[in-house]
């Protein structure tokens, strides 16, 4: 029979993330920007003080353990304080990704059925539209102090965020209780139906943390200072929210302003280290810096997730810049990481353009994660680099079930991705495509996604996507669709020629449409489902 | 009414460490010394279809879940395997000190109720020797092929571990049981009365090890190269077996031959980047390399503990070879490390004695573990680096009993640790002494290890020790114990005069003996006891 270690029995509890930081790194900083401007600094022992005030004020609007707080807000220091004040509390911290359509943030505040939505003033528009759509929210709260709350017309119950702290203690007793409770929920962006929730754990947030901490994932501790580009009001900013105060490591929060020149801006007055954010961010963050003969001085490494780097990127940001790119993957459903794509001792011994390509996949799962591909039948493909399937993934921060919904996503224990990729014999993992994006013609294959980063591999291209379009012989055919960099010039014949030396000749679009832009949605994604609306007839 | 998680549960096993390994790292290496001599070799891939295969084995030997096994063993590969197989089945891996006395070894073999010992051909004699006491076990596992397997004179059931696995099959389910499940035992080495077991968790286990990973703890990842001095015969080597794996880190493993010389020309051969050890190891590493004019050429970082480093050794790690010492602090019934003294960006900015004196100290607290000093009441003294009491520990691998104990030594929910500490407001924890060790005199503290550190800074001194003497007036005085450097000389009015310059003048002590070597038990510490039995008269 079994027997039962005799360890003590305590929760992962976020409420210790933070007591941990004020005590371990109590002197350590925190700069954040405000949403009206100026740079604001305090200390991780400044910041527990003002997150237990903010849970005693919590409490003084009759929230109970359990109710949840919804917040429309930037990455800064009172968002920070909010993560820890709610979860800590026994509440759940239920972020609003603001870019989502007011349809649907008024459906995911009643769904979570929010009490009060913490926002930045930059919302202040969006609130006014919502408001009244929101029975139960009891208080709007302004992160900033009296002056910069602005007055919204039709909306009564707005408070002001340093008034609500203001008097309140600054001492509170964090709470004990189970470590599978609910510290926080996160809507998918919900780009068919209405979104859907995922109900992160204490616990699933806390190892989540810890790995995320590892040298190999984000390498955080004491020694860094990270800008969170990722934002706080999708999917935790990766849980690095967590991650830098478990780790002890400098945070620099950048608040609403994420353009290229701002961003380097803030990382070189700041002495930044490490950042982490879409691939899109830094295309405009080394546009900036290219275009003014810039260099980084104290950046060392950028986490880079949500969609695909291209290789041309990765080799960009390492070979002229000195920054090592480390490519990951995650997503709502799984909390924030869960495969990352870092170099090995023995990957640094290969060559430049060999270490880019390693890079450019999407690397390993995680301690605390399994994944596998998996045929139509639903049995494991070997991990030979070359099967592709639907990537299944399972561990100790993917969701078992989706908030409120009756029927669990899981087939045998494991979460279906809905991407297609392929493992290789030393796990690195590659995603090739979504099921719903990959071409399926002549009864093979074609990744849209390898087919759009051989496309912007072309020195006139800023964007490329493409999208299957039905064929009466082949299925489906690729379409394909570029924008042009600004000045530059490149026509149908020249980018097909361009492509057929870089893929095989079958996957050559039939077509090119050149357009101004690309739909973009909530999470900075090309919304293929729009191009096909427009442009998904049929081929002749 | 708090809201529970809707995350994947699953627990956290030893097994899971294994496959991530065998998964994620399958082609690195572990080196490993035999007993016999040579060096073997195998990659990550190799070591899980080894220890399936023997878990295999242990359950065709008529092990149960629950059972125990026990290991008188050096760090190999095998000793490796066995860890996992055991601990992955559901069974109790026990780890037993081979420099216990044979009848402390006997009673925690029948304490712990171990079926089968796995022993290495060193340990024969001692088979021998307590054999015929510990009836309840059925095999002794001689991990070794045949030819390397002694013929042990009154033994029957001696068995080769290679001969035992060979045949076993290579596939294995690894059985998923909640992760508080008993996985390893260690007994303390019991100066007084019997020996008592730390029964560990998987969960504590894999938590220690996650954090024993982190970038400011082991900073363990595919870039290192690890040599674990510190034993696997006792507390699992600081989990450096399962941080390893779980970092997917090149592993060296020293076997017997722990010497200077030997230790140092193993390093260079396999291009260790890290090790870990207690002080003494270092003493004798840093001896031999000094005679000889040697340099490290890829060891960049060290952990130590187990007992203080001094700071001279510190700086002369750090400044005449470049290898960064990390000092940290744990026991037997906090699975491993506890404390870590690592160096914060701020810290780097300090001058390198600063920093020397920083590492000097036992360090913060790791993320997962709490600290405090208390007074002879059981009150909370302040974190101000001066106040001295007993250091209390709780947190997610600390135990809250002992095997088969009646009564719980927790206080309040704290395991008092018997050392005497300070706690800066840093959070910068420092060991002064052990609660037994310390001095009481004319109502103040000496600490007998800040004593030792001052004399053992004097050129000619190779080791010291204080212990405390009765005195009819000032309740306890001081008394030195000396060990000269081979040549040197000092004499007792030269060491007290040299002390009296680094020390508060009734911290000098009232004498000095001059011994050729001090007494060592088994984990390496200086045994007072035997001092205080042979020295610890009245003086006059």
């Amino acid at each position: 029979m079994l027997q039962t270690g005799l360890m003590m029995d305590r929760p992962l509890l976020l409420s210790d993330v933070l007591e941990h930081a004020a005590h371990q790194a109590g002197d350590t900083e925190v700069v954040s920007r405000e949403t009206h401007g100026p740079l604001f600094r305090y200390t991780y022992a400044d910041c527990a003080v003002r997150t237990r005030k903010l849970a005693n004020a919590l409490a003084g609007l009759g929230l109970q353990p359990g109710s949840a707080v919804g917040s429309i807000a930037w990455n800064n220091h009172r968002h920070l304080e909010a993560y820890y004040a709610v979860s800590g509390s026994g509440m759940v911290m239920h972020t609003c990704n603001p870019r989502l359509h007011p349809q649907q943030l008024i459906y995911i505040i009643n769904h979570a059925e929010d009490e009060v939505v913490l926002f930045d003033a930059t919302f202040a528009p969006l609130v006014k539209g919502i408001a009244a759509h929101c029975p139960k929210v009891r208080a709007w709260v302004c992160l900033a102090e009296k002056e910069h709350t602005p007055a919204i017309e039709g909306v009564a119950n707005v408070l002001v965020y340093e008034e609500l702290i203001g008097p309140a203690s600054e001492s509170f007793d964090w709470p004990s209780f189970d470590e599978r409770t609910a510290a926080a929920l996160c809507y998918t962006s919900g780009t068919t139906g209405n979104p859907k929730g995922a109900l992160y754990s204490h616990r699933s947030i806390v190892l989540n943390a810890l790995a995320g901490c590892l040298p190999s994932v984000l390498n955080l501790s004491s020694m860094q200072t990270m800008l969170p580009v990722v934002p706080m009001f999708h999917i935790n900013a990766w849980c690095i929210p967590y991650a830098a105060l478990l780790s002890g490591a400098r945070l620099v929060l950048p608040g609403p302003k994420l353009d290229g020149a701002s961003l380097y801006e803030l990382m070189e007055a700041e002495r930044v280290t490490i950042s982490a954010g879409v691939p899109t961010i830094w295309q405009a963050l080394i546009g900036h810096v290219e275009q003014h003969g810039l260099k980084f001085s104290t950046m060392k490494c950028t986490a880079v997730g949500g969609s695909a780097m291209p290789q041309a990127l990765i080799a960009k940001f390492a070979d002229s810049y000195g920054v090592e790119v480390r490519h990951g993957w995650g997503m709502t459903e799984t909390t924030a990481v869960a495969t990352m794509s870092v170099l090995t001792a023995n990957d640094r011994k290969k060559s430049t353009e060999a270490q880019h390509a390693i890079v450019a996949k999407q690397g390993k799962s995680v301690f605390g994660v399994d994944i596998k591909v998996v045929d139509e039948t639903g049995a494991t493909l070997p991990r030979d680099g070359t099967s592709q399937g639907e990537l299944m993934v399972r561990g100790q921060w993917i969701i078992s079930s989706y908030y409120k919904a009756e029927k669990s996503p899981l087939v045998d224990g494991w979460f279906p991705t809905g991407d297609i990729a392929t493992i290789d014999a030393s796990g690195l993992m590659q995603i090739r495509d979504r099921t719903k994006d990959v071409i399926k013609t002549g009864g093979e294959w074609i990744s849209s996604i390898d087919l759009e980063n051989a496309a912007v591999a072309h020195p006139a291209v800023a964007m490329a996507a493409v999208i299957g379009v039905k064929h009466p012989k082949w299925d489906e055919r690729p379409l394909l669709f570029i924008v042009r960099k600004p000045g530059q010039s490149v026509e149908k014949e020249e980018m097909l020629a361009f492509l057929a030396e870089r893929v095989a000749k079958w996957w050559v679009p039939d077509d090119v449409v050149f357009l101004e832009s690309l739909p973009v949605g909530g999470t900075g994604k090309v919304q293929k489902g729009e191009l096909r609306k427009e442009y998904g007839g049929v081929f002749s």
